[in-house]
C-alpha cells in the first residue's frame, strides 16, 4: 500500500465531490444551461474575493491571469513598482520586462516582507508608478505581505493601482479586496478552492477598469476588454474549461456553506498547530514575523540534508511536502495546509516530520510536535 | 426523461473512460509521476498530428495556441498571407492585427476555398510573406481546405511557414504534417480528441524553432521557447491542468489503439452518410466541393425558419446542433459527427432531422434519410 498525503502549496486534494462534478457528462458552453452555472460561479467567487467587482474566470494556469493584469492596465513604457519577496513576486518584473514596463524593485530577504512606509516612500517620490505589483502569501518563502496597508496607501491615489498574486493565498489568508483597496486580485484553481489547476481568476475594480480602456500593451486571448463584456452577459469571449467550471461550481457550493470566514478561522488555526509543532521540535521558521496561513516555511535543522528529509517524507511516509526554491533549495522544507484540510491532514504531517526526523538522526521527543498541535486544537 | 445528443463540432461526447480518468485523484505535477504521464502523452499526440516534432500542450483553450503561433514567429511589422473562409480564419486576422502584424487577406463566400494557385501567386509576388494562416476544417462553414496543395507550395520557401488551425478538424479530417510540410499545427481537446475543453497543442517544425529564436513580439504565458524547453524534460513552464493531462493519457490510449487512420475513415464514413441523407432528403450543403468531414453545413429550405429548426432539435428532440454564424445565421445548419460518433449517433440526428423537418411542413418521406445513410454504410 502506498498511501498519498497531498501536502503541497498547489495542487492541494480535491474532495471526492469536487472530482465527481467534474467528470459529469460534458455539456455545450453557449447554451442556458452553461450560462446559468457561469453565472452562479460568478456569483459565488465574490464572497470569496471579498469582492463587489467582477471575477473574471480564464482557462489557463495563474501565471495567464498575472500577465493579463499587467498587459491590460499598463501602456508600453509605464513603471510599476515591485516589491520582492520571494519567487513569485519576480514573476511579476519577468511578465512586465516582457512588455517592455519599467520595473522598479524593493527586494527584501527572504522571510521578511517590504514594509509598508517603502511602498510610500516610493509612491510619493515618483508619481509617475501606475501600479504595484505583490504577492498575498509568496508560496516560496511562507510568508504573508502587508496588503491591507499597502492598500491605505494606494487606494486615494487616482493615478496608482494595487494588484495582489493571491494564488496560493486566496482562502487561506484573509483579503478583502473592496474593504482594502485592491484593484486586481489574482487567483488559481488548484489552491484554497480544492480545484484541480486549469482556471485562473481575476477581480476587477472600477478603478482598473479605467485603466483598461487607457492600455495599449498587445493583447489577444487574455483580453480583459472583451474578457468583461462576455461576462455581463454569462459568458466567455473563448470557449471555457467547461468541465473545471462545473466542477468549481460544487467547489464554491462548500466553501460558501462552510463561509469565508470560517474557512479563513480554519486554516489559521491549522498554521498555529503547525507552527507550534515545529517549534517545540526545536526548528526555526523561515520568517518569524510574517508566517502565512497557507504554508509554513521550516529551516532544515544542522546535521541534516534536506533533500533527504524531503524524500524519506516521500517515499517513506507518502507524504508529499515542498522543498525550497532557487537559494533556499534544500535548506528549507515547506508543509502546505491549504484548501481541504482539517485537524488530523496536519497532525499526519507532523508525526510524519518527527518519524523522518529521528530516523535521520535529528534529536526530537515523539509525540512533542504533535502534542502542540493538539494543544492549539484544544484552545 | 430529457436525453441530450451533442452533435455540435465541439465540446464533443467525452467517453466515460475518459471523463473517469479525469475524476481521478489528483497528483503533483513536478512529480516523476507527472512527468511519467506527460512524456507518454507528448509521445502519444505525435501519432494523431502524424509527425516526429514536438507537440506542445497548453493549459488554454485552442484561441491560446493560435495566439501562441503568432506572437512565437513573427516580429513586429511582419507580413502574413491568410486565406479567410469564415469565421474561425477571421480570428487569424484579428490575433495578427492586435500584435501589429500586416495582412494580406483573401476572401472567398463562405462554403469555397482558396484555390492552391492564389496562395501560390501572391507567395511568388510578394517574398515578405512570413507565413501563411490557415484552417484545416473552417467550422463555420463546415468547409475543409487543401492544405496539402498549400504545403507543397510553401515547403521549399525557407523564408515562410505554413501554419495551420486543426482545433476542429484534428482527428476528422487527415493532416500529416509532416510529409505535406505543416510547420505548426494548432489543436483543442474538446474535438476529435474526445475530451473536455481546456488544453491547446501545437506541433512545432524545426523550421518554425528557427522563426521562434527570432521573432521580437512580446510575450509571457504563450512563451514557446520556454515551452519548448520544458517539453524536452517532460514538463511545462507554468502548472499543466493535471486532470485534464491524465484524461488526455486515457482518450489517447483510445484513440491510438483504434489507430489514427481508422479514426479517419470512421469520419469520413460518417460524413457521407450525414451528406448522403441531407442530399436524399432534396437539402442542399453549403459547400459541395469541399465538405468537411468534422461537420456538415445544410441550407435550410425555403419556407423553413432555420432558427426554429435549431430549437425544435434541441427542445422536442434533444439534439444539441449548431446554427448559422454571421451573415449565414438562420440560413444554415450545422450538424457534427466528431469524436466519440459512431453509425447510430449520425441516423439518430438524421431521424430527428426527417422529424423536425416534417413537423415544420417542410416535404420530406420518412425514413428516406436514414435510408441513404445505411446505404452509405452498407457499402
Amino acid at each position: 500500500m502506498n498511501k498519498v498525503y497531498l501536502m503541497t502549496p498547489g495542487p492541494t486534494p480535491v474532495p471526492d465531490k469536487i472530482r465527481r462534478a467534474e467528470s459529469q457528462e460534458i455539456i455545450h458552453h453557449r447554451t442556458k444551461e452553461h450560462s446559468e452555472i457561469f453565472k452562479r460561479v460568478s456569483d459565488n467567487l465574490k464572497p470569496i474575493f471579498k469582492t463587489k467587482n467582477p471575477v473574471l474566470t480564464f482557462a489557463s494556469s495563474g501565471t495567464g491571469a498575472m500577465e493579463g493584469s499587467v498587459i491590460n492596465t499598463l501602456s508600453s513604457g509605464d513603471k510599476v513598482l515591485i516589491p520582492i519577496v520571494g519567487k513569485f513576486s519576480e514573476r511579476w518584473v519577468e511578465i512586465c520586462e516582457a512588455y517592455g514596463v519599467e520595473v522598479v524593485s524593493v527586494e527584501v530577504e527572504w522571510g521578511n516582507v517590504v514594509e509598508p512606509e517603502v511602498i510610500k516612500e516610493h509612491l510619493d517620490n515618483d508619481p509617475d508608478i501606475k501600479a504595484v505589483f505583490t504577492t498575498l502569501c509568496e508560496t516560496s518563502a511562507g510568508v504573508v505581505c502587508p496588503i491591507k496597508e499597502y492598500g491605505e496607501i494606494i487606494k486615494n491615489r487616482p493615478n496608482t493601482i494595487l494588484v495582489v498574486d493571491a494564488i496560493s493565498g486566496l482562502g487561506a489568508c484573509d483579503i478583502q479586496n473592496d474593504e482594502w483597496g485592491v484593484d486586481i486580485c489574482v487567483s488559481g484553481s488548484q489552491k484554497g478552492l480544492m480545484m484541480p489547476p486549469g482556471l485562473a481568476f481575476a477581480s476587477v475594480s472600477d478603478k482598473a477598469r479605467g485603466f483598461i480602456e487607457h492600455s495599449n500593451l498587445p493583447k489577444y486571448y487574455f483580453d480583459w476588454k472583451k474578457a468583461l463584456k462576455s461576462w455581463e452577459k454569462a459568458d466567455t469571449p473563448y470557449t471555457p474549461a467547461v468541465s473545471l467550471i462545473v466542477a468549481l461550481d460544487e467547489a464554491l457550493k462548500m466553501l460558501n456553506e462552510e463561509g469565508i470566514d470560517n474557512v479563513l478561522a480554519r486554516h489559521s488555526v491549522l498554521a498555529d498547530a503547525m507552527r507550534a509543532a515545529m517549534k517545540s521540535m526545536g526548528l526555526e521558521l523561515l520568517s518569524s514575523n510574517y508566517p502565512s496561513n497557507t504554508v509554513t516555511a521550516v529551516k532544515v535543522p544542522d546535521g541534516v540534508d534536506g533533500i533527504e528529509l524531503k524524500n524519506v517524507l516521500d517515499k517513506k511516509y507518502g507524504i508529499k511536502i515542498a522543498g525550497g526554491q532557487s537559494h533556499l533549495k534544500g535548506k528549507i522544507f515547506r508543509v502546505a495546509h491549504l484548501g481541504y484540510m482539517g485537524e488530523f491532514d496536519v497532525i499526519t504531517a507532523i508525526s510524519a516530520i518527527e518519524l523522518t526526523l529521528k530516523g535521520l538522526g535529528y534529536s526530537v521527543e515523539l509525540g512533542s510536535g504533535v502534542r502542540a498541535a493538539e494543544e492549539v486544537f484544544l484552545k
